[in-house]
């Protein structure tokens, strides 16, 4: 059987497409049939050659929903399910090694040393080749975790679970959010939405977005989520976006500040408002960013407050996204703004790219 | 000035309307006007006398919303505001020292030993004798925890905050509700239509509630809460009750059981069917119960899981409850299914007693 | 190469001497040769029958210390150090799947319903029979935790560690002692005076320590291992020892108990005598036992308590309990009272049964 | 009856003998001979006038044990026994309304905005004047949390409980310390040393020192108080340490690094040591200090590290300081280097501000 994806050979180039043998399923291996692929904001950005150690050739698509079209012997779900072709399923899309003191001992697995990403890590210069989701099948390792999904949901909605909502449910989780805090999300793509989500879940009494002129649709989404209310900073001077933030809290500030947008200015904009005893989370740091000047007593030290790290996501967070998404509690459907098939791969990396879309997605 | 109330003089008898002098306030104290005062199943307890220790004579009523009528001196709110004559507010039902190891220690002021609770263990036989809701005005001491409602909420729709809410939202806290679990909640009266509220709050993303025959109107407004399904002990066997809960579990059974039944026999059917590593509260046990008998090993030590008391709840759950409230993301508003004037008390205990409603408030 | 082992061939009767052929590894296995294992009391239960589900035959012992004899390709530690032959190390006694939800989502894989145990439940009738302590090697699994000792101490010192230390640091984990608690450990033997040592490592002040008279040498012991005292029920009434609890406490009873002594009488004890909001765990319950009457509301509901169930342990609590030996912070070379050959198991055995030793050890 | 007391009147000048009347004592107040005071370093900060917002004329000395003179009333302890002449006490330092938000919701009154401090911001300028420990009399306001000594320790050793020792819990609380970690503490003054202990009470199996020459004697204490090892700053380079730190912990770096020494240079060299989803605390920030350039990806977001606040403690905190010292577990009577009659309390200072004393103490 051949396999079509497509390939990033050079960086800032088309991706090229190219058919690949499929190999064979050792024991424990699964081979899944792409139903539908997330164009991920850092796809865009290994497009753009901006990771430089990201192995070429690499089929993209570190996010994907399918159906099992094979295993390699009995291959149980994550509930003990012997999974069978045809089944609905999602799955960690981080291998990581599963005995190493960050997999065992500590339990964070996001933090593994040996973990690999497929779509982001892995190459297809050698067999099984298919290791990313911009393809018609998608070889998994032996180790895989999968979610057998049962639900008749179209795997578009979910495709955002597996990357963007488990690392929101990470974030949140670092963020030590109490029941009746208020939060504020920055950065309302579809990390930030579902960090909306997560935060009402975790108990979050309100949720406020704040976005760029860009964001300014994504802003309208972020309500339908469940904000309480939006900032869009071409609207609004940043002592505005303060004053705002101080009445709606009764003056005390935001318990828990989630930013997702990865930006320096806004970690200095929003982090001296956090409230005493809160969190400062910011998972939309991805890359080396420049330095970040902190008055350590004004904004730390004096108010208890934490500045927090939050890298990637295991499959703890890949459960409570698909969870929350299943859930049928929020309007995950209009996340998911443009589809193309597999072969306009292309677009779906420029309507990232320009911002144009929430969420794009792939069907090959 | 004189202020009406409704007391409890002898067990079983009618309440007696009588008329008391407002005292002055001293430092600190708030004289509060009363717009809604709730009718909890434990005044009916009261009323017939199955708390021997009640302390008679006493104006019932532990759940109230209200109004500043005056202050002893400048008084503030919870978020430091000053309170002034004509401000909406809730207060904490429960006296606590503040000052012993469970209050400043541990945190807990639940288990305050010296914790006394307005309309239940504070008598109106000595001066300032405006002690309990069931009356035109409150005397609240001078410790007391008030929060101001900015919100044009009708008091009514927020007066179950003050007691169910707040026991709700504690048994949810010591239920360790994970994201993505499971809950069953057992008995869908305020308490329990709440902790539905609460687990989907901390995190649930479903939550199963099972009631009795008497039940049937709560468990459709479990619905409308967000309860995934229901389960009505007339219509199932516990066979089937258990089968449906292993089956919409992927056979592990629900990772949280809050229990606001009180049953023990609840307890019995329940107990073994948790998942490994769940827990299992039980803020519906009161009063003394018969005694339960456990298989530790079975129920327990094979499973990991914990059988949970919930005693009462502090400050921290009764904000809690009222951000939930206020949030406006549950119907509460359908929760109240009675009203009655001050004058026509001992309706609102019958409609209790009989199960006729579901919170019934008098309107002084 | 030939291995000898002590085999459980039939119920009651002594243990064969068996030799096997040491198997080739394959990619991942380990082969281990034994250093010092541990006589557990529930080796003397399977040698019993008491567990009738156990795998005949078997070569009994799930707790080891050993040195690494040869790896299936390169192997690494739980810290990513490659494993070379002659490497002292300890490895988690469980076999867990690590892809189920209890391993991947909630993250408690004592819970692995596919959990399998060395020494309880592989037998050693089908290739590659090295899969208990009790012999020469032991034959890892490929997905082994394997945790390198650098440090000169005594194998047989650190060989507790494997299960009552880990069971312990599981028991204290789910206890949530809180610091400058007060705890009570009912039980001194090994999985007891682990628990002093962690108990106090979590925070508490002073930890006292219940016992029989069998137990007497052990409460001393206890004390070395740093318990503020010691109750021997021969020389105590009941009521002298609820006594002796409410005085040193102040009066509130302890925090927090850890009963391993599996004995339900205990539990009747001591459970009405845990402070509010405290915890009683029951790491002790390892099999069936009698049924346990519970007072709900006066135990439980009233007081905040949980009666908390302990399974098994895994990786994470393995890595404490060696880290704490490790420390020298309390006088672990103490436990290990008996030591024998290997030829000499059913001794060790023995003198488990009657409670002559705290921890024998067999030689290979 | 007249008390005498170290009065700072003017920054830099030497503290002025005064007489003051002892007034009495209001329902719930208490007066409290003092047995032992604290010189603090952020005493000799007010008196240097580093502070400029410190209330002129005060009574120095915020950390003190003493014994009970006289009670408004009935008083009791924490733990709920009525206070009597001669008992031996000591009381939380800061003075919080334990009726707002962070005192009844979220419980952490360490964020009271009302929160006042012996010694620190109540001036002796009014009555009743006696409100700082540099006296013979405290008078203690009326809602006082204080603990009853039942034990013989001499007041000079707890007496650093009762700001370094609270302190030092409550970093330690925050620094989320897991069993088996690995923790760095910067900083070996009595801050530092208490967190030395309740790093290892949390649960770390080791834990290192650093300090530079004039923490010389500090470092050797560390060791007694069971450091694992120590670093000076005059015998080692910055990549010395670095390798040091990374060689003891298998490569990984500490866990946990609770930094006292309130140095910029401290937190700039070891924060990007931190082992991935490790905290870095930093209670030694007591005043406003340079910024410090964050590296937010390579030290934070890449590793799940989070920056800590610390500010101040509460009555919690001093709880377990108290039962620290009393447990005798540490050789907390080491600490106190220097003791000096009340009428030398400049030569307390001034062993202080030359860091010649680990702890001074003024002896009424």
């Amino acid at each position: 059987m051949k396999a079509k994806a497509a390939v990033l050979e050079q960086f800032n180039e088309p991706l090229a497409f190219r058919e690949f043998d499929v190999q064979p399923l050792a024991e424990g291996e699964v081979l899944v049939k792409i139903a539908a692929a997330g164009v991920c904001g850092s796809d865009v950005h290994m497009w753009r050659g901006k990771d430089p150690r990201t192995p070429l050739p690499i089929i993209l698509g570190h996010e994907g929903v399918g159906f099992v079209a094979d295993t390699g012997g009995e291959k149980r779900g994550l509930l003990g399910r012997v999974l069978r072709p045809g089944d609905k399923v999602v799955w960690e899309r981080g291998v990581m090694c599963g005995k190493c003191y960050y997999c065992v001992v500590r339990k964070e697995p996001s933090l593994c040393p040996n973990r690999k990403t497929y779509g982001i890590s892995l190459s297809c210069a050698e067999p099984p080749h298919l290791r990313g989701c911009y393809a018609e099948y998608l070889h998994l390792k032996a180790g895989a975790h999968l979610i057998r999904i049962d639900d008749d949901i179209d795997p578009a909605v979910l495709v955002a679970a597996s990357c963007s909502g488990a690392t929101a449910a990470h974030a949140v989780e670092v963020s030590r959010v109490r029941p009746g805090d208020v939060a504020l999300v920055v950065g309302p793509g579809p990390l930030g939405l579902f960090a909306v989500a997560f935060a009402l879940k975790a108990g979050a009494s309100r949720v406020y977005v704040a976005g760029t002129e860009a964001d300014r649709s994504r802003l309208a989404l972020a309500e339908q989520f469940g904000a309480a209310g939006t900032l869009c900073l071409v609207d609004t001077t940043p002592d505005e976006r303060r004053q705002f933030l101080l009445d709606v809290t009764g003056g005390v500030g935001p318990n828990v500040v989630i930013d997702c947008s990865g930006s320096v200015r806004a970690i200095e904009e929003n982090l001296p408002l956090v409230a005493s005893g809160g969190t400062y989370s910011i998972p939309g740091i991805a890359e080396p960013r420049d330095l970040l000047s902190v008055d350590l007593f004004a904004w730390l030290a004096r108010k208890n407050v934490g500045l927090q790290g939050v890298w990637v996501s295991d499959t703890d967070h890949l459960w409570q996204a698909v969870q929350l998404v299943l859930s049928r509690a929020y309007p995950f459907e209009k996340l998911v703004t443009h589809a193309f098939p597999l072969a306009d791969a292309m677009r779906g990396l420029e309507a990232v790219e320009k911002c144009e879309a929430v969420k794009a997605v792939l069907k090959p």
